[in-house]
Formats: structure tokens, sequence, C-alpha cells
């Protein structure tokens, strides 16, 4: 029997992510309640976005240009590159602000179980930005998560034959506003051993 | 300034009951992650949805066709009316089946707070069709909140001129699967005060 199409468009949006099939069918019921307020200015917005954003060749941001507005300016550091796992990495540094320099997104981390290996991260266009630009420093701002981990570690390797670039990470330790009695055993043991003087 | 289309995008997804501007970042990233995979699909499944759903005018039901296919179902009891708040719950009390009657979806309940007035319910609606058919019963499925027992006094009140009408609301008490330890006092006296004799 064919779906129909309220059917079809509840099982659609509960396809997206942090949806599950209650909240789709609120959704769908919003958007269904008042078509024209509400589901003909998102469908205006999903085509303008299908039709305008693309992703950069350079860093796999997404944006309206290729190459993106981070890697295309000239007032951007352009010897540093910040490794993220996603483009909502890239998002939250640039929303932070502390850093001008550009990014590589990966597009995920090394996953045995999601079946994600070197192939299917952009690994290899890292190199390659390596190789052809004077890059000095190499941030790896991946998660702590065991697949993050195992990440840095990968790409750390792969840098090594770089002698004249520096490969960092992010400082691990306490979050600010944490409190040590809720905090895991693997967090409170990084953060002693590698506790600093203060000055 | 103007907004680019991917935070037009995120602005419009957060804008779906439910979702923080988190969630539609996360969702927006999704479809544009693969655009042709899955923001396309989505945007025919709503373009589907904008031209072929449509309101039924007599219960207020959302479908392909009007009447709808439950008003103009003639194995269903025309002679009964449940009336809901929402067509999320109609959609509910046709997942549960134990109901073979006709709907009608009153749009809301009445609020104060809200601006909701019996002018913004389908109220009028349902005295037409109570008026103009033969009517037997009305269930008012309403929400037990202060709006929603409102709402049933004033259908009930309006309901009284039609003397061969019974005028039903579900039955109040303790949820199944409750714990007693747990209720709230409103419940547990509603509960306790219509309490039935074991046969």
């Amino acid at each position: 029997m064919e779906q129909s199409p309220i059917d079809k468009l509840v099982s659609d949006i509960s396809k997206l992510p942090g949806l599950g099939r209650r909240s789709a069918q609120r959704i769908a019921l919003f958007l269904l309640k008042n078509k024209d307020k509400n589901l003909l200015p998102l469908v205006e917005s999903l085509n303008l976005s299908y039709d305008n954003i693309i992703e950069c060749q350079t860093c796999g941001n997404i944006d309206m240009q290729n190459p993106c507005n981070i890697c295309s300016n000239n007032n951007r550091d352009n010897s540093s590159i910040c490794v993220v796992e996603d483009v909502s990495d890239l998002w939250t540094f640039e929303k932070v602000g502390v850093y001008r320099g550009l990014y590589h997104v990966l597009g995920g981390s090394l996953s045995a179980i999601q079946g994600i290996g070197t192939d299917e991260l952009k690994l290899n266009n890292l190199l390659n930005r390596v190789n052809n630009n004077n890059i000095k420093e190499i941030i790896l701002a991946l998660s702590t998560t065991m697949e993050g981990q195992t990440t840095s570690f990968v790409i750390a390797d792969k840098l090594e034959t770089f002698k004249n670039i520096n490969v960092t990470r992010l400082a691990q330790g306490i979050p600010i506003g944490g409190e040590v009695h809720y905090l895991d055993e693997n967090t409170l043991n990084t953060a002693f051993q590698s506790r600093k003087k203060i000055t």
C-alpha cells in the first residue's frame, strides 16, 4: 500500500537527526495547519539553500562560495589550520572568535563500528594542503572520545614527516564551571597529571 | 545586513515546534551535507503535502479529501461525535482504534492567556453539525488542564438545549501503569471520589 502524503511527510521529518516520530508528527501538524504561513516559507528557505550553499573544496566548510569566505579571507592567518570533525565545530569556534587561522573539516572521526576509515575522512586533502602551503601549525580540535583521540593520533602520525610544523591539540582538563565531584575519573586523572603551577 | 541562506535556514528550522537553535543547526547541517540525498526528498515531500493535504470542512481533520475519509466513511457511526482539541488527538484515538464514530477538531482550547476565545475555536461549526444531523452522543475528549476543562464546560453548556443528546466526557482517574505515590493530589482526589465497586 502506498503511503499517504501525511504519513510520508511525518516519516521524512522523523529521519532528521534528533527527531522521533512524536516530534515529527508535531512538526508536520504545525506545517499543515497553516500551509501558507508555515510550510511554504520553509520550502522556499530549503530551496534557497539547495541552490546557493556549496561545500568549500579546500576546507570542507559550507558556504555560498568556493573557496569559502574563511579560506579566501586575506586577513586570516593562512599558516595555521585547525582540524575539526564537523562544520558545526567550525561554527562554534567562529562564534567564540578566539581563532583567526584556517580550518579543515574532516567530516567525522575514525570509527570501526560506523565503518569510517581514513578514506571516508578528508585526510588526504589535509596532507595535500600541508604539502602545497606554508603551514606552521596544525591544531587538532577533535573530540576527546575514543574515536576522536584515535583520529588525532593517526593525523599526528601522518604529519610527523613535516618537521617544521607544530602539531598541537586542545588542552584537556576540568571544563570551566565544572564541579570536581561530578567529573568522571578520566577527566580528573588527566587534569591531575597535567596540573599547572599557579604563577 | 541580509541573512545568509544558511542562517535563514537555521532560523526557519528553529521556528518549528520543539526545536531550539542547537537542534535546528544540527538538522540544517544534516540537510546541507548531502543535499541531493537529504534536502531534496524533504522538499519534495513538503511540496506533495502542500499540494494534496486539505482541512476537512466538516470536522477539521486534515486529509487528501474534503469531507475527510472519516466523515465520508459509511461504516462509521455518524450519530456520535468525539470532540478533540487537535488533529494529533484524533490520530491518537484512531491508532487506539476504540472509537468508530465521527470527530470534531476544535483547534485548541479556550485560553485567556493565549487569547483563544470561542470565536477562535470551531465551536459554532460543532453546534451547526449537531443542529443539522441526528447526533445521539457528544464525547468531550479534551485535556484535563484548566483550559480543557473550561472548554468542556462551555461546550456542555451550549449543548444543554439539545435534550436528546448524551454529552459525555472521558473518565478521570489514575492512569494505567501509574504509581499512586507519584500521582498529584488532584488526580488522587478525583480518583478517590469516583471510586468504583469491584464487582
